[in-house]
């Protein structure tokens, strides 16, 4: 069996990484999200193994200190990790996996997992980033600012990924995503057996 | 100007290589062929600097002694070569450079230019190889044995590629060599530019 690619993909907020990587997956069957293991209380319809691994605190925090997660968040109070033994089953299967996750996220995973694929998205301009923060509608000048400084933190960080795509239509972008995993498919070193004929 | 990529193709005698070289040409704005020099005589309709460089013997081994050769071979007493400068021109001026070689003018290219990206093309299988040699007819028993025996050494060479593409169809082959050319493009290391926004 044929390992799948463990795909990371990154940008600052307001990129529209979330359009990208929703078309990303709907378009392209052999690669699924990855699941995060949570610890907050699970939302009406949400199914465990599906939307998220619903665990306590205390296995949570048992899994952290056994090295379990490729990376992990506290975020507001609840942890969000993904769970190293569950991405490897699925990569060993021949699964690709998608996992969008922040720069911080990825710098840790670069570590762990430096066979992944790292991709950085990035808007075509921080005007049009701007222009489409705002579009959102919710910003107040103050967050406005702060989201624009965190948006340059994380470009500066995207300098250490592999691959960059910028993101001026959703379809180039899907369409130059796709071709990364493609290619990274075809390399003679994942290969090895198309030689033996 | 973004650098041009070179992009060495080879796959041994019946895997297609042409075939799929002429619809990737056709169908990729940006990539053109190498122009080689040579030393035999221009046939009717082929132009200088269009189809060939046509040069004296005595000015081939001139620029053979200086090193301006990227790769070359002579062919029934004939010199064929990749010229060096005239690659490196269109590559600064942003060209991709399609270059369809054997693997022994692959393995020097890849000592002079280990930028450049370097995609083997396997047939099927062997005996799908055999079929295609076999197809076009002019094969005795003897200079077939010689032909698959050359394209055991040729494939084996293979393995020191960065990419492999089998060639089951054209279409397909030539999609992934599209998308290894997309891929390549989007390396951060070549999209330094990028991160100035």
């Amino acid at each position: 069996m044929k390992q799948g690619l463990l795909i990371v993909v990154s940008g600052p907020s307001g990129t529209g990484k979330g359009t990208v990587c929703g078309k990303l997956l709907a378009e392209t069957p052999q690669l699924a999200y990855s699941i995060s293991a949570t610890t907050r209380q699970p939302r009406e319809g949400e199914i465990d193994g599906e939307n998220y691994y619903f665990i306590s605190r205390e296995k949570f925090e048992e899994e952290i200190a056994a090295g379990g997660f490729l990376e992990y968040a506290d975020v507001y109070g609840n942890y969000y990790g993904t769970p190293l033994k569950k991405i490897e089953e699925r990569l060993n299967a021949g699964q690709d996996i998608l996992l969008e996750i922040d720069t911080q996220g990825a710098l840790n995973v670069m570590k762990k997992c430096p066979e992944g694929i790292f991709i950085f998205l990035l808007p075509p301009s921080m005007a049009e980033l701007e222009r489409r923060i705002r579009g959102r509608g919710s910003e107040t000048t103050e967050t406005l600012a702060r989201r624009m400084g965190a948006a340059k933190a994380e470009i500066a960080a995207g300098r250490k990924y592999t691959y960059v795509v910028v993101n001026t239509t959703v379809n180039m972008a899907v369409k130059n995503i796709q071709s990364i995993l493609i290619a990274e498919h075809s390399r003679v070193d994942r290969n090895d057996d198309a030689f033996d004929i």
